[in-house]
């Protein structure tokens, strides 16, 4: 890609998030409206980062991600979400879209986050709408529920909502964090979210609590982040993350994501409890684990888990947001991480 | 002890039970009903040995485990017990009891369920009580609730009931099976199953639905008994197991009673399945694991997880009974494993 953009093109960068109250279960497929609103910290690093050109000449719209042309159901899914803003614009041309990740696919990252929310401010400038925030959170929640929190600045509740208009994220405030992120394995997990949200939903016995379990856990979290009580913050955090995957472990066939090391992390994180450093565990779709600590706290942790997987320490980002692609700090080299 | 018994003195020998559909949660505490039923294979190993001496002379009970004088609340569950007995009985009378456990304490074995098995029936034949299996596997009950099926040979139910007279194990007709259990660790567990079972009871979102998903289990189980179906019997138990851990999980403070050992056995199990082994694990209340194979599988089962901890092949065993302890193999030496 030259430096000169096209008339009809634009760029964002967005960056992956992590629920501390978490997403899990739709009420309703199409719309991605959730079962229960959830909270999370939109992170400091792993960006995608996203061009779409709008051009006449193209037949079909086009997607790459790292330098990868995409076709199938990675392809599929970036049409789809490009129909919606095409509906919205009014328009009928195809676009180009080309993506840098700089997180591992698939590995509990939710980078399906960042890439869907970077996705929705970069094609919605490029096909010319002005949308605001909220706006912006529900068409990234098309693409995949959780990108709803990534066009939020840190910690960001996304309201369940009862239609497509009230189902959005906003922003939070709470006390300073950090978050210790242990990469535990970076191969693509064995059942999909997508998949595994459809069979607890399906079969597991305990999935009718699971909303109401949240929206509880969510008002507890709210009110822990309004008194900037951090060790509520984390103790909410890690049962509820419990509580995600022993609703997923509960299904039938059961899905475990929570590989031996993740279990080995969280017990780590307890020992650390134990002797006094206030930190606290959570997991997402895999077996990588996200720990949430005080920012003078961080680097003590990082290096009690680093026997355990990579460890980044991150802190709180910015929500999606259009970038200068000739800024040469908006465009990393492919394949960094 | 002279070989030389006592006329008010009984010894009865009884096996620890690994449930296939389980046991947690209760609806009387103090009668020890069950919130569901279960079921579960009476081992053939890892005996509780004990000896009840009604004596004249004794102002309080005394109980001798492995060799050490009981005091506290160890001491005080027996007495517990032997006073039921003695009501039944219409006696006064204290009793010396000896007990050689041969499986480590604590660990999640179930030792209490053989203890308490072997003194219900050494009990009821000192205090001169003649009771059949339902009134022996009652009585068990309220000593350890699992205890009530350590009365019963190989598989056995236990029916939930409504009442006293109604909550009892009977045997249930089930294709053969061993049992792999390995030991991954036989230090104390952290939080009993007692206490554990009350803060799932007050604090889980999932518990309402726990007795009625094992109830489903337990009659899915039934069927696949009553049908000699090996791989359904399997795929029930590792499922339910999963779920109780699942609900155990989800307390609040979430109870983590699986290691990261457990969990890479668990992974095991699974891919001796993708390798055509038939293995299903289940687990109990701390972090060892009992694998179950069809008896020509065993041996390839308990070498592939050896490196896990410490390996025991097992099978059906009998139901608690009286042993004359003249028989040198009805004494075995303390301290033997």
């Amino acid at each position: 890609m030259s430096a000169l953009t096209q008339p009809d093109a634009a760029t964002a960068r967005a960056y992956p998030n992590i629920a501390l109250v978490k997403y899990w279960g739709k009420r309703d497929e199409s719309l991605i409206l959730p079962v229960a609103g959830s909270l999370s910290l939109t992170l400091d690093a792993f960006a995608t980062t996203t061009t779409v050109e709008v051009l006449d000449s193209l037949a079909t719209d086009e997607f790459s991600l790292n330098g990868a042309a995409q076709i199938g159901d990675s392809l599929g899914r970036v049409t789809k979400f490009l129909d919606l803003v095409r509906a919205m614009a009014g328009s009928t041309q195809h676009a180009s879209v080309t993506s840098i990740n700089e997180a591992p696919t698939g590995a509990g990252l939710a980078s399906s986050a960042s890439g869907f929310a970077a996705l929705a401010v970069a094609a919605s400038a490029a096909y010319g709408l002005d949308l605001d925030r909220a706006a912006l959170s529900r068409l990234a929640r098309r693409g995949s529920g959780s990108a709803a929190r990534s066009l939020i600045d840190g910690i960001s509740v996304w309201h369940a909502g009862t239609s497509d208009e009230t189902s959005f994220a906003e922003p939070v405030e709470a006390p300073e964090m950090s978050m210790i992120i242990v990469t535990v394995d970076s191969r693509q997990k064995a059942v999909s979210s997508r998949a595994a949200m459809r069979r607890t939903a399906l079969t597991s016995p305990f999935y009718p609590a699971w909303a109401p379990s949240t929206e509880q856990s969510l008002a507890a979290m709210l009110e822990a982040c309004r008194d900037r009580d951090f060790s509520r913050i984390g103790r909410i955090t890690e049962t509820h993350a419990l509580r995600m995957h022993a609703l997923i472990q509960s299904a039938d066939p059961p899905i475990r994501y929570l590989s031996p090391v993740s279990i080995a992390i969280f017990d780590a994180v307890a020992a650390l409890r134990d002797a006094g450093v206030e930190a606290y565990a959570t997991a997402d779709a895999g077996p990588n684990v996200a720990v949430i600590s005080r920012p003078e706290d961080a680097a003590a942790v990082a290096e009690a888990l680093a026997q355990y997987g990579a460890v980044r320490v991150v802190g709180a980002g910015s929500g999606a947001t259009l970038i200068d692609p000739t800024d040469t700090d908006a465009s990393p080299a492919e394949g960094t991480a």
